[in-house]
């Protein structure tokens, strides 16, 4: 009976991985913090807790002089698992397989043994930009606006630093490129850059915050192509238009982010908006070319929460419903716009403006149902994916996020 | 020393997602049950599991018309993540890798706080067919019966709404197109309709279990291509061989489902049936075209055990060996029909019967191991894939079922 | 109110799969044993745990001759799920998904009810080779050597038998193909073989180990083409070049592989090597062809550590720092051979010698930063690729293993 407690505890032993004898060992605990499993160690020097989360996303147009498709679609499916170890290593690990597609999300490790700072290297996304940093999962419309869609930089391998008191939040990286690049035969991949952000929130108190917030990125094309290219589609992803698209840009020596955010918090009112500048530095002594976007929208929790800033990020975290029974309501309203076109340097992508109007709803901490209005007015230019430009057209969306 | 704290602690923070304070928070405990391992909150109001399944799968044919080539493939890969919060809401995360294609199985919420019912919401399987609609896991043969294989809706993107007592089960759903479906550019994906099923088990004792069971489903084609097509293997998916094909059936306008089931449970006994007929009403004043499969199995669990009726879902649960050593056996016997073929419509995808003999072996509730014996005759259309029609041939397969 | 309780009851037992009674209850503790989460039943007879892998490789190359591309990419994504049930039953599921592809890797279970043996079944690694079949994670170079990049036979469907005692590891397989072989329609999926392994370690004692090895296997082409073909890139997969590669070698018959492996631990110092030769029968009178690989490598760790010897896998286990403050260091040189060239049958595939030096860094039992220094030499015909042969390079490359 030994022998065979043996046998057994041998080859359990061995396909753990944790061959040989166990050096470190300490026996854990579990629990649920709004709404989110997490396993601990009684020591609180390793946790971890899944990430998980379905977006399900529909639309459906008013539109005369174009075709969208009407549809729905699973917006994300991903699954991630995060882990903190040793006290000071933290870890994450998460995919996205949204359209049967699979995607590295987040693949990063961090050592966070100093005070109020960290050390980040792995694939995650470059600091710049409020709302493009903001989780999906918190983003109180169904999309983030063009600016986002536009102008994200997206995940990439790099390495981040960043640091932060009671008031401000910096982060600085370079980079490399995605991890979803091809391995390159027969190009160096090159691409890259540098990237910082600046947050602060000079003003927090009990009714209030004050955020201003300032961004910068300089980025080498993604490999000796030397090509970048910038569209959107119409801030939602169903019909699969980029309806504004600045085609191939050749000749591309570098490309510079600015960003600019602010945001105001007064009791259940959320004021926020930001504004991208993006120049194409060329050669051949081709012209610069220069694109923007901004946003602004206002949001009024119905029901009577907020959000509230988070050092740690320089973000606004989650809001959290006060009564889990009869959930959060909140409405919202956003203007937002897009130019990509820059006549002086001969590109013409196409302009835009989209009215939004959207409610949501969020009946506990894990979940939100999003409904949007968006009206859109295109220019003559925006004519990505054969569309025709100069249009106005409407669509109504929905999105449900649940998360856990 | 308490700086440090407080630092790792922001950070901790900040990476969970958890940002600001833990509004909710409430300590687990953890059990397995069946063989599965739960994670729970002490007052039951939150609970995970995984649903992990791998189905490893091979078969070999004695066939001399036709070449069919023997092999063994990864049948199923799935990994999946199932969590009940806030004491009212279920989700579910699942995906399958077999053959290397990531594909987004169910993927929905449902709120379950009204009495002995629940609204569904997300991509899962539509209310039709018994043998359909039970887990894969708990089949007693290596493959779903014809019926299943040609007629299944799948999984997709729809509304349902379920409500049972101790003797009868209710779904009706209204519904999308899949979640495989790609994101379409130039057509609408505006496929869908209406199922139902009703289920009851009006006689329900110690000994003895009679269930009756009817399904209809109405169904517009997936996009405007007006374009239907059934095939299947026959009940083995070695050789990837759809030998029955009605190849595309073009202006279809909608398909009209129809599922009759019977079961009945005597002690260690399992008789069970089922008759679907499907129906294509076309545009164009085309004729309308009808298809049909039913099978009928009987089962005997050598080892005494059987299978109980589960009033939530209207469908027969697992068998539970009675001893996890020596485990439970048990024989089947299946014969199985499918027509796709309506001379009147000039629709010719042959006609087969099947006769299968199976032999499975449960060593505890999270696994099986399954070998059948199938002989098959086809009618002279049973050409698809190339298949020379007007065979007869047999194949022995087995299927390893694991999952946790 | 009991009502809504045995409805919430009933509607959780039903989604769990768990439907009808739960025969068999037990409840679960966890803990962390070397920095990996366990969750486990109270008697033992149950757990679980995760494996997930993130390994961010880069290289940078110093080359005149021809071009290799520098960059950084995702070496490892993968993501598992390892249980043991009912005491004598242990499963996995296991993902890979670097590059955006997802591979099923090892998805098997096994049954351990024997004393110091076990029976395996589905798809894992064949028993052939140290190098080959040591963890990844344990590898102490960013690549495994030649010998295992060329000759690897990967994951395989399979059964193996496995029996050790305290000096001696044993291990015996029969195989198919692998689960990414596509279904077949055309031929049949009938490749395989029978490899086998004997391992020792005829001397064990608080400072030192001698292990001495061998391997072989048989193995029929992967199906009727009967193709086979070696290749190899650099010891580095950044640039994705096979400079080395025999290209179809056809009317092959059967390959034999031989593997003879060799170590010897002496308190923190390990010297390790291995030979590998190949022989391919061929059809049709074409005469025979052979290849060879073989490494030695000598580990020095700096902080004192050593590897202790496996006996349940006959491989060398983990190495755990001794500090998890300041982690562990170790100094590797690696000389590596291969011979994908055999004039007689008239396949020049090429010959390469690289020599590594490697710097490794162990933070904690979770991580290792390795950073290796190469210098390859090539023979005329190493031409794979379109690579210009008789070519002297080096290369600069990192590898970050995180793992969980």
């Amino acid at each position: 009976q030994s022998q065979q407690q043996e046998t057994k505890h041998a080859h359990k032993m061995a396909h753990q991985g944790v061959s040989g004898e166990t050096t470190y060992q300490i026996s854990g605990v579990s629990e649920w913090k709004n709404g989110i499993y997490f396993w601990e160690s009684q020591d609180g020097a390793f946790w971890g807790r899944f990430d998980t989360r379905i977006f399900i996303n529909g639309a459906y147009f008013f539109e005369n002089k174009n075709k969208l498709s009407n549809g729905t679609h699973l917006r994300k499916g991903r699954f991630a698992v995060k882990v903190n170890l040793w006290r000071v290593w933290y870890m994450e690990w998460d995919m996205d397989m949204a359209e049967g597609v699979v995607e590295a999300k987040d693949m990063f490790l961090a050592y966070h043994g100093f005070k109020n700072a960290y050390l980040k290297f792995g694939h995650f996304k470059m600091p710049f930009g409020l709302n493009i940093l903001t989780s999906s999962r918190f983003i109180p419309f169904a999309e983030r606006a063009y600016n986002a869609l536009a102008f994200k930089m997206g995940r990439r391998m790099g390495l981040e630093y960043g640091r932060w008191t009671d008031w401000w939040n910096f982060r600085g990286a370079i980079y490399g490129q995605t991890f979803d690049t091809n391995k390159n035969k027969t190009k160096d991949e090159t691409g890259g850059g540098v990237a910082a952000r600046l947050a602060s929130a000079p003003l927090q108190n009990a009714t209030t915050i004050l955020h201003l917030g300032i961004s910068a990125a300089w980025t080498k094309p993604d490999d000796q192509s030397n090509i970048v290219q910038f569209d959107s589609e119409p801030e939602t992803k169903i019909g699969d238009v980029e309806i504004l698209d600045t085609d191939y840009i050749r000749n591309v020596d570098y490309t510079t982010r600015l960003g600019l955010e602010g945001a105001a918090v007064y009791r259940n009112f959320h004021l926020q908006g930001e504004y991208n500048l993006v120049r194409l530095n060329r050669l051949q002594n081709l012209p610069e070319a220069q694109f923007s976007a901004g946003y602004v929208y206002l949001l009024w929790s119905i029901t009577g929460e907020s959000r509230r800033w988070d050092k740690t990020q320089g973000e606004f975290s989650q809001l959290i419903p006060r009564d889990v029974k009869k959930g959060a309501w909140e409405v919202g309203l956003r203007y937002s716009h897009l130019n990509l076109s820059d006549t002086d340097a001969g590109i013409l992508g196409g302009r835009a403006n989209n009215y939004t109007l959207g409610l949501n709803w969020y009946p506990n901490p894990n979940m939100v149902f999003q409904l949007n209005y968006t009206y859109v007015s295109t220019s003559p230019n925006a004519t990505g994916n054969g569309f025709v430009g100069d249009d106005r057209f409407s669509y109504v969306q929905f999105m449900t996020k649940f998360f856990f």
